[in-house]
């Protein structure tokens, strides 16, 4: 997910919302503080000082050259005006430690310095700032700072996310310049290298798709720290629909139970006053509900659940946490009309399913509570519980035809009839109809060019596994090759917030420099590869 | 003194003569840092939030008028592109605080403030950058810091020297604004607010010499830290020259005869290759000399040595210096010709005497090098050693006149004859020729539009005393009313590293910006009111 939604998303009544919350559920909240993990923390070095030439063949129009060995820095000095690229060789999350030296008779003056913390080219290639965006330019990766006595080392005290780190040094003194050295990020991770290194090699020979599981699974792991943060750039929260699909690539990957445990804790621990979920929780400074209220993100509580007692075989917490999903499911349903149809216009609570501008959320919304109510009545079984939600599944399921229009093929939703990639996915994925109509209409809209594509890796998310899910596997495959793929070829080291392949400037902010190119709903394809292609991969390879 | 004297001072020599740097006296420099002081520490916090109006009768052109109190601040919230100014009510040196709260619905993205330390208007009215200034920009006292997680305290881990503080929120985000409370400064000094209140009264009633030597004693206890920094601004060090002054200012105001001794040893522990004194000393981030050699600084070290013995009745330390006295006098020594002239041109080492541009420094310096060797003989008397130099003041004394113009009746330098106040000054301080001529030719200097002027207050403090120890005590008064009641009345809480009447912009750096407005070099007057003057204000007071 996203911070700040701002003025231009938050639907006005959210601070009428916000006067919903009532206390924190101490026992839980404490209950997940049990389960904080201690980060796993390692050394990492850069490979080389570079310089970005241009490429008007690559994504970012740039390519990085090697213009010194690492070995060589020390030996180099920087003085007023000087600037250097140092390339750690991918992603890292970590604190940023330097040591700076003296070359000259006398440190006689401050060294006064700006790093700037890249993880694309276009961080340390173009001054960040002024940044045309409408969220806090307070999240650019780039800090000024004055150092009084040289030589010294130099710890930074902030986490950054970053493969480059720019430094400029903005004045010495005429009577010196700068040496740097012992330059290193202490990179942190709930996931060690050890577990990292223990997930099992994708079942498969092809170096595209070993491509794909491996950037997804830096990705997950950068983003595992003390919750599953969306993006450790920015903005470094537990969202509800981000950590669903962490979560589900992390059972097939690192298999951390006790994170996923911690965060189903961290949200049953802040209900509001209507026993609805926030969309997000603050770790920091102290456990806090976010103001966001989504919808969507509400009623996908109680499958995220019923996916980590499925994975994790722990029923205990399922038992625990049954009363906060039979509250997180109160508000979805309010919006289902006497049909029993998803009537996004029933509250001016916040329907997400993606960024995209525009899109009609009524048919994609009723397919996902579907989807919810189905995944709980599961969850019900497993725990011995009776399925809360059977006569709306029924009513629900009866009611889903009636986004299907015969003639064009296809869902569609609100008064426009708006056809979209997420409406056909979603109502998929609720199994509201049968597999060959739902990819029958999967198919139609994506070869419709009028039909409202997806914006975020995370409605990408859901159309691939949609396709997966109704006999379209390889259509999936190829959706993956096109998306995930085309970042890889782009020169991701892990997958980003947004892409878009034919513009590599595009920000759902305004502005590109305040995107995340390491972002948690992007890091899927380990999860489609390894379990929803599972089979399909292991038979197509086989013949 | 300076920091950087950089191309534009430092004679091209100066890296030959650093080659002749030795290593440290281990011992020297053990003692020196027995005597390192614990500094005193206390809480202060702004009296109130201000901002600057026009006002063209001031000296920096505005004045300060309060817009709220400081119990009101923690009510107000500041936003994206907000700003404050906080007033202290005085010159501090210390570490500054806050806490930032938040008002709003949640902190959700970090907070990104430029905070600047002002000691006088122009830093907190006028933007910083960029400067034109031919020292270090990194001396500029504004930092920018991005918070992660608020609430919180924000704890500055450097040093500032500050009457005023300017916040400016960069950003927060559309969800917050920033509260400020808990505002305060861990003042620091070697002197205890005990200690400085315990200095007896100016005995006076003459309010301007009351606030002259109040202004004069607050400039030096913010300069006395772990040395006698010569600014706790820019550039931190210990000079000297500037060590002289002060420390003569300290026995007859704070008496810390232990500060001063451990900067003797300080000097003492870093002799060069040829028994020279560098002109300053680095204590941090470890002990060692400074790239800097000034002639007369040299010579002055012995001087100081024979203040401190005869302030603190400590003879053992001046025999335990004794041999770096006589090392000290060497190199200016050799700039003495067959007739026992000073002649700069002997070497191309730096004489200093003062920054104003294109002094002829031969006979101030012959003054200078006179005076040293005099005292240092009477320091010699102190502790029973034959005076080593008595044959050299016969010959330099013999040689005075030969820079004193008898149509003019005044004291000429170089080649061109040049006429200056700072060669007046030292020639009179020397005692080479009688009171009454040296008070005449200081007369007619001051009269003299084209005689060159002192720009520092350094240089005016030679003058003033020059003129008290001639008999032209009721004239010292006079400038001292002129220069640093200038000061006071244009609002000075400490004295200024310069000031121009005429020109508040003036700056020997290139931009007043780079100033440092509460430096050590003019701190004197309460010695001059205290010492110099003393009998003369008891006679007049009397009278």
């Amino acid at each position: 997910m996203a911070s700040e939604s701002g003025e231009l998303e938050v639907p006005a009544n959210q601070k009428v919302e916000r006067l919903l919350k009532t206390n924190i559920n101490e026992e839980f909240a404490r209950k997940a503080e049990s389960l904080k993990p201690e980060l796993h923390q390692w050394i990492d070095r850069p490979l080389s000082v570079i310089k970005f030439e241009p490429d008007p063949d690559a994504f970012f129009k740039c390519k990085a050259v090697q213009i010194h060995t690492i070995e060589e820095l020390s030996k180099l000095s920087y003085g007023k005006g000087d600037q250097l690229i140092l390339d750690f060789g991918s992603h890292r999350v970590g604190y940023f430690s330097i040591n700076l030296g003296v070359d000259g008779i006398n440190a006689d003056a401050p060294a006064r310095l700006r790093l700037t913390f890249g993880e694309i080219p276009y961080d340390v290639t173009e001054n960040l700032h002024p940044c045309n965006t409408w969220i806090s330019t307070s999240w650019l990766p780039d800090e000024i700072i004055n150092v009084d006595w040289l030589p010294t080392d130099v710890d930074m005290p902030r986490r950054y996310s970053f493969r480059y780190v720019k430094i400029e040094v903005i004045d010495a003194s005429p009577k010196y310049k700068i040496r740097l050295s012992e330059v290193k990020v202490r990179a942190v991770s709930a996931i060690s290298s050890d577990a990292a290194s223990a997930v099992s090699p994708l079942e498969s020979t092809d170096q595209e798709l070993i491509s794909i599981d491996r950037i997804s699974q830096v990705t997950l792991r950068n983003c595992m720290q003390t919750v599953f943060e969306d993006g450790p750039r920015r903005d470094r929260r537990l969202w509800i629909g981000d950590l669903r699909l962490q979560a589900l690539t992390n059972y097939c990957t690192f298999k951390d139970f006790s994170l996923a445990k911690r965060c189903l804790y961290l949200f049953a621990a802040l209900p509001r006053g209507d026993d609805s979920l926030p969309a997000c929780v603050f770790e920091k400074p102290k456990l806090s509900a976010g103001s966001d209220y989504i919808v969507d993100y509400d009623a996908l509580y109680g499958p995220m659940v019923y996916d980590y007692t499925v994975a994790s075989g722990d029923l205990e917490t399922a038992i625990e946490l049954w009363p906060t999903i039979l509250g997180s499911m109160k508000k979805p349903l309010v919006h289902l009309d006497a049909d029993g149809k998803f009537d996004s216009k029933a509250t001016d609570s916040w329907k997400f399913l993606d960024w995209v501008a525009g899109l009609e959320t009524d048919a994609g919304m009723h397919g996902l509570v579907l989807f919810c109510c189905k995944e709980i009545n599961k969850l019900a079984a497993l725990i011995s519980k009776p399925p809360p939600f059977t006569e709306t599944v029924e009513k629900m399921t009866t009611a889903a035809p009636l986004f299907y229009d015969k003639d064009l093929g296809v869902f569609v939703s609100g008064s426009s009839r708006q056809v979209s990639w997420s409406s056909q996915a979603w109502l998929a994925l609720s199994g509201a109809m049968d597999a060959p109509t739902c990819l029958q209409a999967l198919t139609k809209v994506m070869g419709d060019p009028t039909a409202v594509k997806p914006l975020t890796p995370y409605a990408y998310h859901h159309v691939a596994e949609a396709l997966a899910r109704c006999g379209g596997e390889e259509q999936c495959l190829k959706l993956m090759r096109d998306y995930w793929g085309g970042m890889a070829r782009a020169g991701a080291d892990t997958f980003w917030e947004f892409f878009d392949a034919e513009d590599s400037r595009r920000s759902p902010y305004g502005d590109c420099h305040n995107n995340s190119y390491c972002h948690a709903w992007s890091c899927t394809p380990s999860y489609l590869l390894r379990v929803v292609l599972k089979d399909y991969l292991a038979a197509t390879s086989k013949a």
